[in-house]
This record gives C-alpha cells, sequence and structure tokens, in this order.
C-alpha cells in the first residue's frame, strides 16, 4: 500500500506531517549545501548549533515558555523522567504526591518509591482507568515536594480537562501524549515532559520544560545524565544529544508553526475528535471505552463489547489501509490516534468505514 | 560547498556511507510500501521488529557474538553507560579497577565514584595521555567487580592494541570510537558498549553487548531504565526505543557486509591511518601527538608545534574543503577523525593538501 492510500492511527511512535517528511528527504543528503547530512555533523559545529538553538525558539514561541523555564531535549523517553524527576526533585527522606489516572502515571508511582514516600493523591484503577478524578477527589499533601500527573491517558483515552489546583506544590507533568495541541500555561509548571514520538519528533528525544528554580537539589547517586542541572549548564549537550531527532522535532515546530501554533491545533483537535465521538455516541454497534466528559482528543478508544467482532473490525481496517486501530492489550478494543499530523481526511474516512462496518455487522 | 567537494573529518558525530545516506533518502517517506516511514511506525508492529530483528542479527553476524552475551540498543550515549556500569555491576560495597588513559575514561572513573571504590589501575594524565599503559604496569585488584578501559581515545588519538589480561574480572570497555573497525574477541568481554555515532549510525543509540551472567545484580536505586536487565527482559523496548536511529544503524550495518565485514575494515583502516601517519613521520612541518606505538587508527592527531599556524591550517582545509580536522581543546593542534565511513580518497586528497601546506609554510 502507498502512503496516499493509507492512514495511520498509532498511538506512538505515530504519523507525521507528510510536508515535513518531504522536507527532510530533500535535506537527508546534503543539508542546505553544507556537504554534509544533518546526521554527520558534529554537535559541536555553529551550523549545527543554529539547527538546535531555532529549535528550541520555536518550542519557546509555540508554548509561550517563559523566561523562567529551561527547554531540554533529553533521551530515554518518559520513563526515563519517570526516575529523573524524584531523583531531582524528592530530596533527602522526601515524599511527593501521584495521580494514578493510567498506566504510565502507575509506573511513575512505583518508580519515586524508590527514592522518598509516595501518596497516592488519587487513583482511577477501580474503574479500569476511564475516568479523570476531580479536583475536589484529589489527596493533597501540602508537604510533597511536587504533585505529579499524565495529562492525557494513551492507552485508556482519557485526558485532563483541568489543571490540578496544589498550591504551592510544583506541578509535575507528563504530555508526552498531548503536548503542542493546545496552549498552555507552562507558568503554572515545575515540570514538564514529553516523550516526541507522538506530537513532535521521531522517538529518541525527550522534551522537558523546567523550572530553573527545581534544578540543583539531586539525590547524591543521581546518575550524571539523569541530573536536570547537568543538562540546564550544558544546555542539553554534556554529550552528544540524539542531533538528528532534534532536528526532526525542529522542522515539525515549524510545520506546527505554518499552521497557525497550538491555538490552531487545538482548533483542529476539538473537530477532529467530535467526529469520531459524535458517531460513537448515536452508533449502535460500537461504543467509547472512556466516560464521556473525560474523553481524550488525542487517543479515541472504543469497542463493539464483542471481542471477537472486534478483532475482525481491526482486522478489515488494516486491509482498508487503517493502519494500528487496535486497541491496546490493557484495555482491547479499538484506539484511533488522531495527534496534529493526524489529517480531518484520515478521521472522516475512518468514520464512514465504522458506519459501513456497522452497517454490515449491526443486526 | 556540495557533498561531492566536501571530506568530513569530523571526530562525531562523522560521515555516514553515503550509499546508506541514499538508501534512507529513498525509503523516508515510505518504507517499502508499508505507506509509512520508519519514523513513523509502531514499535510494537511486526514490520518493525523485522527492522529491529535484522539489526541485532547483523551486529551478532558481523562481530560474532556469542549466545551467551546480548546485544541490546539504549539511549543516552556512553556517558549514561558511565553510570549504568557500576549502578548494575558494583554491588554494595564493591570497588572496581579503571584504566584512565584518556578523558572519557576519567570521567567514567568519577562517575563511578558515586556507586562504590575505585582503584586506579593505570592513568596517563602525566604524559597528557599519549600513550597507552602496558599490561605489566596495570595495578590490578583480583577483587574487582570489574576492569574497565575505553579502547580508543578520540581526543587524544591513542588506542589499545592489546585486549587487557584480568583473570577472573570481567572485562568493561568503552568501544565508542572504534567499535565495528576490526575483529573483536567479544566471548573476553563482560560489557562492551558503544555510543552510534562514529562508526555505527546518527547520533542517539548507544549499543551494548553484555554477558547475561552479569545482569540482575543493580543496586536497589537503580533507575528502572538504567538496569540491564529491564532491557535484556524486554528486548530493549521497556518503552520506545529510537526506532530510526535503529534502522539507520541496521543499514550502515548491512554497508559494513557488503563491504566485507569487519575483517575488511580492520584492512582499510590500517591502510588508511598509515596514508597520514607515514607522511607525519616524514614531514619537517607536521608532527604526530602521540607516542608511535599507540597512536589510533581512527583519530589522527597532529601539530605544527605552533598554535597559530595550526589555527592557519585548520582555517584554510576548511576553505578547501576538509571539514572539521581542528583538535580538541584538550590538546590542540588538528585531528583527522577517519572512521568506517571515511574513504582512502579523503585520507589521501588531506595528506596531499597538508604537503601543499608544508611546501608553502615551512622555512
Amino acid at each position: 500500500m502507498s502512503r496516499e492510500k493509507t492512514y495511520n492511527f498509532a498511538a506512538g511512535p505515530s504519523v507525521l506531517p507528510t510536508e515535513v517528511l518531504k522536507t527532510a528527504t530533500s535535506e537527508l543528503l546534503d543539508y542546505h549545501g553544507s556537504g554534509m547530512s544533518v546526521m554527520e555533523m558534529s554537535h559541536r559545529s555553529s551550523i549545527y548549533q543554529e539547527i538546535f538553538d531555532e529549535t528550541k525558539a520555536e518550542v519557546r514561541k509555540l508554548l509561550r515558555v517563559p523566561d523562567t523555564h529551561e527547554i531540554l531535549f533529553l533521551q530515554g523517553g518518559a520513563s526515563t523522567q519517570f526516575s529523573m524527576v524524584p531523583l531531582n526533585l524528592m530530596g533527602e527522606e522526601g515524599s511527593a504526591d501521584y495521580a494514578v489516572t493510567g498506566n504510565f502515571a502507575g509506573s511513575a508511582a512505583k518508580e519515586a518509591k524508590k527514592y522518598g514516600r509516595v501518596n497516592i493523591a488519587a487513583d482511577t484503577g477501580e474503574s479500569n482507568h476511564t475516568r479523570i478524578p476531580e479536583q475536589t477527589e484529589l489527596k493533597l499533601d501540602q508537604n510533597a515536594k511536587y504533585f505529579y500527573y499524565c495529562a492525557n491517558n494513551t492507552i485508556y483515552g482519557t485526558e485532563w480537562k483541568y489543571v490540578p489546583e496544589t498550591g504551592s506544590v510544583p506541578l509535575v507533568c507528563d504530555m508526552s501524549s498531548n503536548i503542542m495541541t493546545k496552549p498552555v500555561d507552562v507558568s503554572k509548571y515545575g515540570i514538564i515532559f514529553a516523550g516526541a514520538q507522538k506530537n513532535m519528533a521521531p522517538a529518541g528525544v525527550t522534551m522537558v520544560i523546567i523550572d530553573r528554580a527545581l534544578a540543583g537539589r539531586e539525590l547524591p547517586f543521581t546518575p550524571l545524565m539523569l541530573s536536570y542541572k547537568t543538562m540546564i549548564d550544558k544546555d542539553s549537550m554534556y554529550n552528544t544529544p540524539p542531533c538528528y531527532n532534534i532536528y526532526m522535532l525542529g522542522l515539525v515546530m515549524k510545520w506546527l508553526t505554518k499552521q497557525g501554533g497550538v491555538e490552531e491545533m487545538e482548533k483542529r483537535k476539538t473537530e477532529k475528535a467530535a467526529v469520531l465521538y459524535d458517531y460513537l455516541d448515536e452508533s449502535r454497534l460500537f461504543r467509547g471505552c472512556a466516560l464521556k466528559p473525560h474523553r481524550s482528543d488525542m487517543n479515541v478508544t472504543f469497542t463493539t463489547g464483542d471481542k471477537e467482532l472486534d478483532a475482525r473490525f481491526a482486522k478489515e481496517a488494516a486491509s482498508a489501509g487503517f493502519l494500528n486501530v487496535k486497541g491496546h492489550r490493557l484495555v482491547g478494543g479499538m484506539r484511533a490516534s488522531v495527534y496534529n499530523a493526524q489529517s480531518m481526511e484520515a478521521v472522516v474516512a475512518l468514520r464512514e468505514f465504522m458506519k459501513e462496518f456497522e452497517v454490515k455487522n449491526h443486526e
């Protein structure tokens, strides 16, 4: 199947803008007449430094990152942040609040227990994470070193629609799956981190936005590369960064800016998600997995309620060019991920395919 | 300047085979008719798994990695291994032997002190690391948990020409700058690691070859992503790996195999290095920085002995298309890195340029 005839609904790594991939293709062998591929450039060269600086500047502009906050490009994915956050923020004998609204928040809380006390401020496991806790449900500890949550739960298809109020306790947020999809008041956060492979770039680079005031408190056994202070001091280049991945992230950010920035992305994501949710709400075959007020605009999870029928749908969808719509094994059913690079055309085509499937399969 | 008119002598990230970059270019938008770029593939998909498995198999074949050893593709560069090695091997109250033959081995030794006792088995700092210690000089501790060394010192241009004998103490080796340039008896090593950006792939993936028997002894506060056991158990995919970087590594490995493997690379590197060293030995303007028996076949460091003249050479060389020949600030002078992807043509052209410079500048 050709690129023109397929729609990739993968949850991450996921579809990238075709325009960006075309630019990357045209520049791969020789970047701007430098005689080198970006893949071959010394990270200490002025030509690469320019790419790096432009990428940072583009992120800062798109998310209106205030001067109090540093932007880092690291490695190891969100899972490395699960350790890096407590290693740097917990301090000796400290404790932290975790809202467990899914698999990844749960893993983060588990990892944090290695480094301090963990207070589970909320846990939606009893409902198989079909919802997000209300502010009033959060059991907050005023002495916590930070409050941790995951803004969008890729597997379960739920999304926080509000920013938790935690007083003077710094907010730490895993935005891997909804960063750059709407404006964010960065000043409210101590740390925002995000693996790039959903909305920003190919896998292999993790963006961290950190209030500089939080750096420099790492536990004594913190690995050097897992110290925010090291990375702030060295502008993400203590050692060789993932240069090409950062370049790709830069291309995607430029594309985003050209589209109208995160304000336009918010408009589009709301429209795209509505196409699928409106249909799911009226369908007599399919239903959404997450509770309505908590549904994610990024990952639309749905099911027929019948395992065999679900499997058939995923299989027939793949044959028709709708790739990667099988749900995660923890939820089952189906999942359509509609990140920034996913087109309205793809979403409408999927809905039409679902409608046809419903006609054929609903008694 | 176009790609055809430049020679990139960067120490890493460094030149990649043009053939590989051309393949990457042709596959970037749509990999083998899948309708997706490799950058967009789910790491859990069968199509990506095939790329991953092929890459591992190619590495195993090229280096004849025995079944006792696992091949991992991690993130964070060699600097992350500086922590990961002691975190996993040191144990409670353990000690380790470090041979400090350069900047990176020194950083590794310093980092290891966070996790246990470090015995400096050798330190060539007194000679500004112009040489490698002899076997008889090594102060070995029979109770060390491991013996650590860096096989090639990129900055200083020295290279170990022998494998240290350490009895039952496992060898841990940073081969970032000379992996895949000659056959290696992997069975002699507990751990071999290498950042990819010199001989294997664009920056962003770190290869680790580890004797499985060494895994599972990590200190209790080891970050999950820095546990070799986690990564062995999950075949490097506890979380999303740097998928595209691994794909690129696979392309380079296939290119290597086509060239004749590491045996052919050994032949070529010896010839390429000789072109430069033979000239340096007879030049009346330039001289090599490292001591003759310890000179690296990867990074040829040289100087005129005159800072201003060195700077002029680097500048004129760059204008003539010889990129990145300025030496590292710790050594000064010049450095020509001649990894696998560097052509004999480039090396001969550089030597001719040096000869011309000598004629013009030697009284």
